[in-house]
């Protein structure tokens, strides 16, 4: 299948390109008789809007107004697909006529023109961060159901790169840390579709996450078993461990401790003269972290699915 | 769909557990036409081995021979399923009885009965490394394909932990580095089927790999924009770029340059008094690299397949 | 996965109900380079309207225009999600207000309620024959690509129903007959995704068609052995039989013949009083025609590209 | 994806060719905790076996004892793939030499050799009715389910074409009926993947089934929808109608009611003089009953999960 589809139960489908009509997303097999209204929605989409107030973002001035054109009756889900759109308002193709014969560094330009033969070169088309406008209105509704089970996903920016006032015309990159409270156990397929592997694929798929580790991640490296090991604490058939090396998921299957991920955030391909045109993002962080919260619920509410199914 | 499926076009689908009658695979999709031969399987699998002259390895000896069942008629591929299968020879579920009402420290015993209600406690059944004798028989048909297209997959190891004479008991971890030369541009599919992304979850989806980065990786943390940004060099078409940041992926496609990852490899949880009993390795690197070629080559030719698709 | 997908490499997404916002779909995996305009899609929207001049069908006046939303630029498809949509203008909800408690025989309403335990009952929701108007979309774009490769779909009526002027509140049954000329050889998957069995799928998914068959269908039970094989005749490399009693698919796989099916369509079950606040048809027949037209592309189009991946 | 694997959930993928080494399936996604011996699976296996005392049946003598080979742990299910497998002891590859250079009448020598370019010109290889023995020890984990739910599903032989003893060297066609009784309500999922499509699907892959219809099927075309139309009646909360027009499935989805489908069986191919060396069937009637059974088995067992997952 081509790869704009995400989720074997709970299955979301993005389209849009930045500067063209709309951005919208399809999600099939959410469970009927969820409360879901466009609030819950705008809600979330204003989290990764470019905001005034925030001297680290892009300047365009979208509303991301949504619309929920199916799926959803008298504000409860009805089982059938949720399609949800967000047009474009201020999009502004004419800033982008110059790139039109250029690849820009850093940019998907190229391997978007190698791939295909054509691109949308109006603000990297389908490959600008605009796209994940799609994806937060998704983990909107994730979220909703994530909430019935009282799981809870919070995100920690553990660092954030900065700016000396010299190179103005420059960004910077980060790292992320996911805590994923309250995780359900069982979530994960044995041997490809591990949660780990899932939420590895989910997270990586967003621009600009560049690494990702889960638990003590990179440092087992410098581990010996001795150390990376440990004994499970078992509170109330509740189980966890003194340090969580495993970040929460052992043979890709979470059994109810903390699911523990770092995500390391480039700096935005976009600066200097570009960077006036075009109006991008000193850092992705603060308008990631909507991003990264919705593709690590989309994730788990999938998984949360797929087990349910086994459970005759 | 179930977890133990790899691949959309080139599609893997493995079987088996540690201790049960045997280990096998079928690929559904190869193309025709392909010359393989038993030897080449074999020839991978004996990679992969435990091995006598390795200090680090296991100590049970399975002679891993490969049987192709189906899909290879005189030495060629027919287009139909490819089935191949490993018996296990030196099984010893006995060695395992102790196990049944234990969730041993760092593996999936605890995380499957929580999923399943139900275990196969032999060795950890289908949580075991053994299972992977199943991805590099698949990885070793893929690997003909690459042929074809002359990619190559080179594995480094970037750190090897090391045990002190006194911690004989114990186990260590370290680090991989893959590159893929001569990787053709244009594979990748937006937005969450990039190459990155199903390379993340191709291979976190492998037992002990805890972490993975694309060219800078963790290090486009402390960057700015304009160190990370790199210009294009074109050498006769094809694309590359002065330190590869991007690690060859650039907005979840292929450019042509060399697809860079690394992975950090955790110590085997198996040590002391079980390691006695059950035979585990020391250090997972050396019988885990054709393991991660193989997840390697099943991911480019999955993409190879998909991009030759649309091209009318 | 849920089920408003169809389709593997031209993967085909609907959403919508009857009297909801808007009805569209979304396809991923349609290949870049294809001249597609909004006339293209209009023009076949068109065929299945509700028609002022032809008598069997609905009172409800929609204007169905379409809007492309992303995928096409400049007149060519990008390669990237096709989102397409159509408003709903005349959706009049209030006129099912009374349908509320009501399980209408021959509709879904029962089913829907005893799967979902919830229900859109405004005309029948996403089991109205208006879903079509999504396929219809996508069966405009499978119709260009199938230009580039000189394949048509005629479909003839075989049999239509009659209504005497007494029973003037009841509907009509018939038959369609689909001819696929000009077929690729080669086409469908072994074992189960055999190019009959996803026609099948197809054709049967539409709402109202309650029977399939392929060449000599029924007729088979009848015959022997000796008079249903049939000679192939090779002109010019193009493969064909004098009856063509397997309707052109062998296996599975399309040889090169006419691919010929035969569908039974019920009467619409909304008659009478019912017929007269729910604006319905009195034969499905005349507006089915382009829906299944369309399945049949969409189909013929994704076994061409899953076709086209294994030619390495 | 390639075609070998069916189902979404329960998801069956068969390998092997007619007179290959064995021929075998996985079945990824079965839930834990069911009951399964060698003996379930035989004793279906022995159904569909070449009998001696039935006078339809082809003279090749083959055991087809099953061989379990994981994913059952001491006779119960771990949720992890079960794979099973039958070796072939009568094949007779010589008895094809002479067709390496033909394609048979009827047969998918053809298509196969179209579309691949190669083939196993052995007893039509891969295309051969000997695949199904995979679908039959699928369907008899299917039924181990069903049970647990107590559906049944019968099959009865509408008609049964016949031989004069002029004619010995032909074969004769016929028509089977499926009736599914105790069907849970409210399996099938919108739009596509209806319960009627995908048995549609599931059907017409069977090789020889030319032609399927649901309830009233081709008679829909002679009906008016005031005849068709059938009130629902409503006993302790299960509904079916008085004539079952609809075959218990409306809007692609069960409501409770028996589904009842009519199958179209084609005469075999292998005729005359290549029955005496291919040892071929009369009729496939005797035999295809319980592929029939557990191609309708596994789709039933599909949707239940499918119909599970959404049930929070």
């Amino acid at each position: 299948m081509p790869g704009s589809t995400f989720g074997k139960l709970f299955q979301v489908t993005t389209w849009g390109e930045s500067h063209g009509e709309a951005l919208g997303v399809v999600i099939d097999g959410c469970p009927p008789g969820i409360k879901i209204t466009e609030k819950d929605i705008q809600k979330e989409l204003d989290r990764r809007k470019p905001g005034n107030d925030n001297p680290l973002s892009s300047k365009r001035k979208e509303n991301d107004k949504v619309e929920i054109l199916s799926g959803i009756f008298n504000g409860i889900t009805l089982g059938t697909p949720i399609s949800m759109m967000v047009k474009n308002t201020d999009a502004r193709p004419e800033d982008y006529k110059d790139l039109k014969n250029t690849f820009r560094p850093g940019h998907a330009d190229l391997s978007y023109q190698l791939k295909y033969g054509i691109r949308d070169y109006r603000g990297g088309g389908r490959a600008s961060g605009r796209e994940t406008v799609s994806r937060v209105m998704a983990g909107a509704v994730a979220k909703k159901i994530l909430e019935k089970f009282k799981v809870k996903i919070a995100i920690n920016v553990i660092k954030q790169g900065k700016l000396n006032s010299k190179d103005v015309n420059d960004s910077v990159g980060g790292i992320l840390e996911i805590k994923v409270k309250n995780a359900p156990s069982g979530l994960g397929e044995p041997v490809f579709d591990k949660l780990n592997s899932d939420l590895a694929k989910a997270l990586i798929s967003i621009g600009g996450i560049k690494a990702i580790e889960f638990g003590a991640g990179f440092k087992v490296a410098d581990m010996k078993g001795s150390q990376n090991n440990e004994k499970f604490i078992n509170k109330n058939g509740r189980f966890s461990t003194k340090n969580n090396n495993a970040g929460g998921i052992l043979g890709g299957i979470s059994y109810g401790d903390d699911i523990v991920i770092r995500l390391a955030v480039k700096p935005p391909s976009s600066i200097g003269k570009i960077q006036k045109n075009g109006r991008h993002d000193i850092s992705l962080i603060p308008r990631i972290i909507p991003v990264v919260e919705s593709m690590t619920a989309i994730t788990i509410v999938d998984h949360l699915l797929r087990q349910n199914a086994i459970k005759l």
